[in-house]
């Protein structure tokens, strides 16, 4: 595409690129926008190296011919990346067709971005929405992220922790994220400890010896209730000894009836303090069902089904052309249309609008083009049901959420704390109606274009189509 | 663990663990092992840096104090690699129980690798296992990969894309993949390509300029059947400048019917060579029935649904303790019991021996003791009912499928070219019966413990049970 773009001159025009789902992933009632931070670190490395055009240079079409020209791939050694970027600061709360994040200038350099700025959003984004919805399940108790084993690659575990980090976990097993990141890690013991000593208990007893304060013992290796036994023995050691078992950890069977068992045993021996820590395939959904049963569990471990975001393992995000411009000439909305009315693309150049109520709590969004931003109030279109309408009183408090990140390629933002962007996600969570976190049919927070954004939509549409 | 496996005593103790899964992915008849060069490559860098241990150093328990001693922390420093590695080769086709890998030698180092290689293992030999599968679909058709931009990060696209490759695919939109492997590359365009310009004509005319021997036109932007009838008119005039149009692109809509309709346009037209290429969450089951319905498409593009594995995004391979030897004494074989028969885990040290009929056809798998292999006719029981078995008399034909990786820490293997692992893998998978490539319901391939194994599983069962 760049190289057509640069033969047939179009790479003299300016472009606009939005990037945005269509769907909020797991019938969610919320998105957690991540992926920023990656994407700034890919944006701040961006240029062709010389090994790159060297093999640009040595690919050959499909007559055995090479591909490109010398003088295109000059043109991408010299690039300097160039481009206007604005987008939601991280861990930011959104909505379908909301943007992400905009791209604005060179046509071949937005052009070039499109891959892997969705493969960072797409991905990121997801963890971080699956890690709210089970840290939503649950409640005031600890989620601990286990998931490296089944993650899709190393990237796909460390990007993912991180983003599972903002969106809610509160520690992980991996221990390359926690040194990278400054992710609290935490971890408990494998059945091989166990196997490696000659009974379960010898192995309590060993690993109690070391970290006498530091004990979640793995209970079911052999057969859960007699390692709850086992594991109450050395806690009463431990006890004896002005120490305490922290925690263990059941990872098969029924849950719910060996957590209320295992909590009987503990409390019976006095060891009320010690936690027990549950894990085996946990989602959202197994939890809410756990907890909904009584089941006795005080910090839920989250592997497979969190960081393969297993039941939706894609976010269908997409980068889509909203308008270019020719030298010299006025900006050109673009729509892209579809035989679905929810694929057919928004023309312009777009903002996103929050409006608060006096208590601060968000009430409804307007997507609206920015050189024609809402003046007093502001009426509100359903993208799906244009008869769907909502309008916001004149003077509504409001924030528009896509901030500045590069200017004519110069960075100009401030990447918080990664901590900050977790404190950041969850106060914004919080400040929705509780509703749009039910797992089931939950609440549709109001999110529309701006009338004048649905009035140009509809007239290019028909225009597009030859009905007008 | 290896820091309680430290303090008492136990890192004195060799360890034998095997790396396998329970169950096939996809409710697939066969699983292509792929993973073992990422393993190669980590396992070459294992050691511990200064600034891990500075890390781990800094570690707090829950009671605030340092996790590790000092004596450990150095120990980790000074480690150097130096255990025994067996694998089956990249490509190779596997089944539940059999190991891909097993490692052997000091224990902390063994469980130390635990997360890594189950990493490793599990992503990439999913993907290539769907990437056959969906490739078993296309039949002569080639298989081209574009799933980047909903991978599960950077390295989640790389290494799928590899591994998809050993598997089936032909080529891949992931231009890193080409320039880090060797993967061909191939592209089309994308909607933004067509919409920067005026028209969808005017836009396939600039491409045709640009490149006039390799133009597949992407034909849905506004409307398929308008999209292709421009395709056919710059195809035309590339015919007159003797060039050909190379192939159209549809990626929406109903793909049998427009496939159709859109040869019939080519064809009246002159533009038989021109091939049809078909895209929009495409999986095995997918094309399948497109083609059962005479879909006209000549080339096949999977994107997300390969490179995520969706509809079974993790496999559940795990690496499980099978030996321990206490310094001086025998080996000690190793049983984990599960209240699931097919979660108790084999004990011993396993090879695995693929029998072979006398035209080279595999006939069945014995995952034997290697210090107990089968001397004459060899009886295979299944793992899940012992009452099924299957005798392969004496004098068969067969190969071992664990071969020497490292000695003592010393790489003892030459790692094969890619190109020579895809050709591994398609010839492999070609010398089983054709029935365990089957979507529904496969033809399950003999697979079973050599009777002297499932003796010595039973009895130790037993024994742990307290029942003998």
């Amino acid at each position: 595409m760049s190289y057509a773009y640069f033969k047939s001159h179009s790479h003299n025009k300016e472009a606009v690129f939005e990037l945005f789902f269509r769907k909020s992933p797991f019938e969610s009632g919320f998105t957690v926008s991540t992926g920023l931070t990656s994407a700034i670190d890919f944006l701040n490395q961006f240029r062709f190296g010389d090994d790159d055009i060297a093999f640009l240079a040595g690919l050959l079409g499909i007559d055995n011919n090479p591909l490109f020209s010398r003088d295109f791939l000059e043109y991408l050694l010299n690039m300097e990346f160039s481009l206007d970027v604005d987008a939601v600061p991280e861990g930011s709360v959104v909505f379908p067709y909301e943007p992400m994040m905009r791209v604005k200038g060179n046509l071949i350099q937005c052009q070039l971005l499109e891959t892997a700025l969705l493969n960072i959003f797409n991905y990121q984004t997801l963890i971080a929405t699956k890690a709210a919805r089970i840290k939503h399940a649950c409640g005031d108790k600890p989620l601990l992220e286990f998931g490296l084993r089944r993650a899709h690659g190393i990237d796909g575990s460390l990007s993912a922790t991180r983003a599972a980090y903002i969106g809610g976990i509160d520690a992980t097993s991996n221990v390359l994220a926690a040194k990278l990141f400054g992710v609290p890690c935490r971890g408990t013991m494998a059945h091989s400890f166990i196997m490696s000593f000659d009974t379960e208990l010898a192995a309590f007893q060993a690993y109690a010896q070391a970290m006498p304060n530091n004990c979640i013992f793995l209970v079911d290796t052999y057969d859960t209730i007699s390692g709850v036994k086992h594991a109450i023995e050395v806690g009463k050691w431990l006890k004896e000894k002005q120490h305490k078992l922290y925690g263990i950890r059941l990872d098969s069977g029924d849950l719910a009836y060996l957590s209320i068992e295992a909590r009987k045993l503990l409390d019976e021996a006095g060891l009320e303090e010690t936690i027990i820590f549950a894990s085996n395939d946990l989602d959202e959904h197994i939890i809410s069902s756990l907890n909904s049963q009584g089941a006795q569990v005080g910090a839920w471990i989250s592997g497979t089904k969190l960081i393969t975001a297993y039941d939706q393992p894609a976010l269908n995000g997409v980068y889509k052309l909203t308008a270019v411009k020719s030298p010299g000439k006025d900006w050109q909305y673009k729509l892209k249309l579809s035989e679905q009315a929810a694929k057919t693309s928004l023309p312009g150049i777009h903002q996103v609008r929050r409006f608060l109520s006096a208590k601060g709590e968000f009430i409804a969004d307007a997507i609206f083009n920015e050189s024609d931003a809402p003046q007093s109030a502001c009426t509100i279109v359903d993208p799906l049901d244009m008869t769907r309408r909502k309008i916001i009183p004149a003077g509504t408090k409001y924030r528009d959420l896509l901030v500045p990140i590069y200017r004519s390629g110069k960075f100009v933002y401030k990447i918080p704390a990664l901590i900050e962007t977790k404190e950041y996600a969850q106060k914004e969570l919080s400040k929705f109606h509780p509703t749009i976190k039910r797992f089931l049919n939950p609440h549709q927070y109001p999110v529309g274009l701006d009338l004048k954004l649905h009035e140009l939509k509809t007239d290019l549409t028909l225009k597009q189509r030859g009905l007008s």
